[in-house]
């Protein structure tokens, strides 16, 4: 689904239509909103599927409140083509619709960021869900980055309202964090190091 | 399919275009009933998904009886982002075009059920395709959920012309049923527990 | 990819605008080419899908000839939305344009015929990048059901110039046959029969 | 994603409207810049599908700057539907519009080549994410092939300022021949070799 939400990212910019002696360059140029928006949504919708497919790895079992969770939180993916093309077409307008169109986009990310969060919180607390002998400090470092990640998500959409490029700006600084490694000691190593250490 | 039917949903969604001094954020806000649309169609296409997952985790063999229900099934499965969008552009409009387009949308709901009923009674007759150790006794209990599940979708569809907005309610209603947990004594939990008795 | 193109279908369907007091109802009628072509090209697609499944199940080697055949064949697939939204927006229009739209579709499968065939005979022939083991017999069956399946669609090609009707009524059919089961004995069942004779 | 990218190309195809007495089938015709941007851009993504399944079965581990390389360079290829529709826009224009819409097109290419090298040289350079099995000599050739690869693509920008048409040509022919088969003595067959010789 990720696959798909983020290849339709795409269709959503329209080939420009030039009239008379209008300049196709320059309205490539023009375009410019339109692949920012493209490679925002990118980076965005990559770093979270690649932390979705992690987190799923660590969850070993299921039930019908992760499921309608889950169904929740990839509906908030889903949709973020639509803020997407909205950012596009009206960072170049006004202030106040670009304030709108940054707020709308922000306000989209912080509320899929509450939902991973939510869909974490439920399936790592009391080891309900997940590997139950996974390191608890482990658990608990990761919990700390979803926790820390939606709250600064939710500043971004606040920032928007003060400054839409600074929004934009902690938005890509973002997906560009939650791409880095995760802390020290992650599962797979510890487990590699164990058996190896066994062996 | 079931991931991209769910995701092409948002294509449907177009972005606003405001002229002179109207109010973007007014715009977005009279978008409400594709926002609406978009939610009911993930939760329903999201549980018919999952139903469909459980299912065929059941059926263990395959005739060409039952590749042309499925084919029938997901075309109906695939054409709910066309009601869905008719959804969204009548609901504010008048209320002769909103019956007709609540009647359109819970109509395909309860010709999917109908083709997914069938398609189950085809394959659990006589344990026609699917494991011939399931309980009995089970079956029937999932064979009178799918066809009290399909009355009520007819119902919704009936609802649709006395009441558009008690249609919808109903088929946000049973989505989040079927949602929930199938009876108790499912076929994993069976499974599970013999094993460990023996263990 | 199948899957994709399949479910893009209903990307082709525009939600009719309903001016004045014109019936909503009505417009929704007139659209029935849309939903025939979609009925039609989703038969065909999932049954070109099984068949295609169902061959590289045979196909147990590669080589880039092969690959470049299959990328073609592939190619012609996903071109079918194309001329399925032509025969929707064309089948109400005059015979002319509707012997166009009906040529250009019959004629897309058509191509797509010889080339699945191509793809077949390169693959089978002198047990090229088949299983060895595979009984010529059956082989010879299947070949000859691609060769005849193939002229078949050229066939209802030639017909859309005579009748358009008659052509898309010989796809439909078409479909339906391919949909059927394989000649009896096929490798599947032949295998189980020799795997249970050993045991 | 790459089944994704290739198939929504179709959609940038839009079916033509005649108006009066005007003739269906010209129109058909006169689209044929779509169906050659269909078909070049299909060729295109499919080979470099092939070509990135194949360097990704030898890269045996990830870290997260591989992820990010990956993550770019899918970002490229899920943009190529959008200078492919381009190309179709712009192919009969003017001089100097043709001159825009093929460089753009093969620009993408180009950088689409670049970081797709730029992937392969970080996991192969000191067999850093590779089977350390690998021969030294193979490798060397795999990534010749890569970066004359890339120089050619970027050739092919150039050219579309001298010759449009030439640009275009040279794009196929580079298409075809990465569908072509690698260096002899590919890590497969050695590998069966090497296990045979044990045997």
């Amino acid at each position: 689904m990720f696959a798909i939400a983020i290849t339709l990212l795409i269709i959503e910019i329209g080939v420009p239509h030039v009239v008379g002696t209008e300049s196709l360059s320059e309205k490539l140029v023009e375009l410019w909103p339109s692949y920012l928006g493209y490679a925002i949504s990118f980076l965005v919708i990559g770093t979270v599927w690649a932390n979705h497919h992690n987190r799923f790895s660590l969850i070993v079992r299921s039930d019908h409140i992760l499921l309608f969770l889950n169904i929740v939180f990839l509906m908030c993916v889903a949709f973020i083509p639509f803020p997407t093309a909205l950012l596009a077409d009206y960072i170049p307008g006004t202030d106040e619709h670009r304030t709108t169109a940054v707020a709308v986009y922000s306000g989209t990310l912080a509320v899929t960021a509450v939902f991973f969060t939510m869909l974490w919180l439920y399936a790592a607390g009391n080891h309900r869900l997940i590997d139950r002998e996974l390191d608890p400090l482990l658990l608990r470092t990761m919990t700390r980055r979803y926790v820390l990640g939606t709250i600064l998500y939710i500043m971004a959409f606040a920032l928007a309202f003060v400054s839409p490029t600074a929004s934009l700006a902690l938005i890509v600084v973002l997906a560009l964090i939650f791409v880095l490694p995760e802390p020290e000691g992650s599962r797979s190593t510890r487990r590699t190091r164990r058996r190896s250490e066994r062996g």
